[in-house]
């Protein structure tokens, strides 16, 4: 209550109110992810606090600085909550500390108002100091309305401790090297460490591949660009992988998405070193990496491209090109996409990343949607690309409000399970006049899920569609009801008419793409037939369909 | 995805798919709550087990059974997390323990499949036993997809200790009150304890009081009835509370919102027992309570029940008159409120209880329309009243879905900006039929927040409607687009005729209802200006609109 009249008469602060603090966990997110600063949710009480969570929990894993601030009891019914373990006291109160810390790097709760500016001070240091991350602060209704004393204490964050750096013998391994290639991470981009990367590979000519996070990092049209390795990836960059006689590792958390279920042979011809900030991170790597530097990327990718300046290091060119030919050879958008009947999603990703804006941000939400946009987006210019990669969380959609405050377009993109997850929000989107295309890819269910049914479960179906206890929504119905603009694309002839007229309307725009409801989702990591007829995940740069068989046929 | 496989697969069960986990976990609530055995929701990993949490936290405080089953990732994935506090290792997977454990009666990771018949065994206990509340299994995707041994250890709980309770000096000390009361709390119903409750206050002429938890206690008609007392309360209830030289409460806990502000002063010429099945509630009143009982409320009503069948006590009639003359004297919704512009919300919901039929069920969600209902709302036959009472979520009317499943018709009321936070359940509404009458009481924004600023902030407005923040909905648009039948009520003299029409449709319908914006919300305890000018919260007794001022300005 004081709270919201703090910001209600603070002329610098200026609010968007979200529906459901859900998505306004997720929009401080996503102003946090574009922007490298924390971006503030402002959720009450009890019920308030514990929608915000998943948001908070999908920054946590994804590094994203964010600072949440909640409303709580008066301080005694806090206390006596806390000392009792009474299920509650004071109305809608709940004690936090446990709920929240796990999934944040700082949580205090205020309970003397001159401690506001060490909780304040530590919280932003927290959150954007080492890896990045969420933190917390809950205010008591007593403390809210307190005076401050002029004089408190602070907090000074102390200088972190990194490895030392071998740079010898980085520079003999790097200049030696046949087949270098760099995989970035979203550490690159958090640490806002991508010009010099791109400087860096650029002078030594090093090919570079993307985690999920980290495809933000390098323009599709750079000429160092492989691909984007993972369990739903493409062959250029997992024969890349498997090929490389040096693989830098750069920000990258090495998930088990990412490298496949073979760790232990995931560049096995590499050197490997991984720069990392978070020690355990270096800890966890199944992959056997032979260099482990615990870094802030910045200063480290700072200084690898000063000092390679007078690198003197082998020529790459064949490789360079071998990577170029496997990407021409191989591409992701097969020429028959366009041929399937009804809309294929990635024949519509295409066509939709070439025409979007170059200084347009892209958020993608979760499942079948955001394999393919990820393995399809033609990424230009400064796009920023923004995915929920850890939690994987459906809704994340709605983060593109908070990216919307700071950017001149932002499109999102979302399966029509993700876009149901925060429907609520398209009344902001209107009231604000957010300059979001919200793109839906209605392919009436749980895609990926469908597969897995289809695949593992003898086409036993639940919850995945109309037949099996899932609605079809008539989104352009909702987006309607909501006073936006609405665009339909029923058929691949009007595909790009269509985009044109979304991106030719100002403000906020839903279009709903009517895809394939089984749609084909490829290359991807996946099993193969043993001879005693028992299935075995494939190898790394064995991607399904396999090549051997010559045909697309599961 | 194993789990959901043998769901598909077990004759036994049927699913009601909702669309967002928050409502999953609230309709397994509102399952619980009507039915008294757990409900339960079958949630995904990670982001499902996070957006299920609200729902979870709402139903312990509230103490209604319920069972959560999440999915996890691999065990060794999980155990590796637990081991060494990485943010994540797995797709998703979040280590939930922390984060449940506060809100749960029992919170278990199978990470061994023989454990499974003592977990599940073990939870539908603590679940079912002493007060009741949700228990939470976690179960990684490999343990899910094992066979079970043959012979497993299960659990068998334990008999509760309860307090000895004197009998003699209850006796005494009923049978020589002249002015006797009961507050029935949830913990009536809970316990199942209604019948004989109504039994015992009728043979001995008790008034009752209810807690906003125990408005399903008794019928409205009942001429024992006198009110409802709590910060949004009724006069008739707050003056018998005050007069009364005896209060039984019973499964009450006492909350701030049922007893004001001067607890001190609650009852102060009564002689008080309190009796309850959970010690903390007991200890932790402010109330001075004079003799305090543990207990479970269905052995304890069921023998005080019996052993009155012969007591002697005196005569309450006069008291009883006092109560309804009151009662009478004092009505909630007044004349008047027929009158006003536009569709005063009280007047609305008086008509509303009265067309409502015998054997349906009530689902309220939170704000200004949980006071207002509550007050007014005239209970009938055996109807169950559900509220979301210690958390006070918004959304809660999904709880609904849960309802609807074992009950004929659910009259579900909440306000816009409660809608919004489940509209995407519009869609479950839909298609599987369900009985619900969603009432959305459109006052176009927070009405509760929107007196507060006006009352205490000199009308700095922020986040309350169009005009600060908040956008305004077309909830008939927006139902209509999910393929509900809508009815919307704009002006008062169509009440009547759209209820009915209402009713007479068979399935779901979403009926809009354009309420007064800054309707009153009254009678409540309020603050009395001091001669000195300051602020001061009136007496329990002294509910705004002052009586003494004889007129209504604020």
């Amino acid at each position: 209550m004081w709270l919201t009249d703090a910001l209600c008469r603070n002329d610098k602060l200026s609010a968007v109110c979200c529906q459901h603090e859900q998505a306004a966990a997720m929009a401080a997110d996503g102003y946090g992810r574009v922007n490298g600063i924390p971006g503030a949710a402002l959720v009450t009480i009890g019920p308030g606090a514990t929608n915000a969570i998943t948001g908070v929990a999908g920054a946590y894993v994804d590094s994203s600085p964010m600072l949440v601030i909640s409303g709580q009891a008066n301080s005694r019914i806090l206390q006596y909550q806390k000392d009792t373990g009474i299920r509650q006291k004071g109305t809608q109160s709940l004690v936090l500390g446990n709920m929240v810390r796990d999934i944040t790097k700082y949580f205090a709760e205020v309970m003397d108002p001159a401690d506001i500016r060490y909780h304040m001070e530590r919280a932003w240091y927290e959150a954007t100091s080492g890896r990045k991350g969420p933190v917390w602060i809950d205010v008591p209704i007593d403390i809210q309305n307190k005076q401050i004393p002029d004089d408190m204490r602070g907090y000074e964050g102390s200088c972190q401790e990194f490895s030392p750096v071998d740079w010898d013998r980085i520079k003999e391994i790097v200049t030696s090297s046949n087949k270098p290639l760099i995989m970035a991470g979203y550490g690159v981009l958090s640490a806002g460490a991508r010009e010099n990367l791109l400087s860096f590979a650029t002078r030594l000519s090093i090919p570079i591949v993307t985690s999920r996070g980290g495809i933000g990092a390098i323009p599709s049209s750079n000429s160092l660009f492989v691909g984007r390795p993972g369990s739903y990836g493409d062959r250029a960059s997992h024969f890349a992988v498997q090929e490389c006689d040096l693989l830098l590792i750069l920000g990258s958390r090495l998930a088990q998405s990412t490298t496949g279920y073979y760790p232990d042979r995931f560049a096995p011809n590499a050197v490997k070193i991984m720069v990392d900030i978070d020690e355990l991170e270096l800890d966890k790597s199944d992959v056997p990496v032979d260099i482990r530097i615990r870094s802030d990327l910045k200063p480290f990718i700072a200084e690898l491209n000063k000092r390679s300046s007078d690198w003197l290091s082998n020529d790459h060119t064949d490789w360079v090109n071998h990577c170029k030919y496997n990407k021409e050879k191989y591409p992701v958008v097969l020429d028959s996409y366009s041929k399937e009947e009804g809309i294929n999603s990635y024949y519509f990703t295409k066509i939709l990343s070439e025409l979007a804006p170059d200084d347009s941000s892209v958020v993608v939400d979760t499942g079948s949607v955001c394999n393919i946009v990820s393995q399809t987006w033609e990424l230009k210019g400064k796009q920023n690309y923004l995915i929920s990669g850890g939690l994987s969380c459906m809704g994340f959609w709605a983060s593109s409000i908070g990216v919307a405050s700071c950017e001149k377009t932002v499109i999102a993109l979302s399966g029509d399970g993700s876009t149901q997850m925060n429907i609520q929000e398209l009344a902001t989107l209107k009231y604000y006049d957010l300059p979001i295309k919200l793109f839906v890819y209605n392919n009436r269910g749980y895609m990926l899920i469908r597969h897995n049914q289809h695949n593992y479960m003898n086409d036993r179906f639940l919850g995945v569609g109309p037949n099996s206890g899932v609605p079809s929504v008539d989104f352009s119905a909702v987006g309607q009801s909501y006073g936006l603009p609405v665009v339909r694309i029923n058929d691949k002839s009007e595909i790009e008419e269509m985009i044109r007229k979304v991106f030719s309307i100002a403000g906020p725009v839903l279009c709903e793409v009517m895809v394939q409801e089984f749609g084909i989702i490829a290359p991807r990591i996946s099993s193969r037939v043993m001879p005693d007829g028992s299935l075995r995940a494939a190898e790394f740069d064995d991607l399904w369909p396999f090549l051997d068989e010559g045909k697309l046929d599961g």
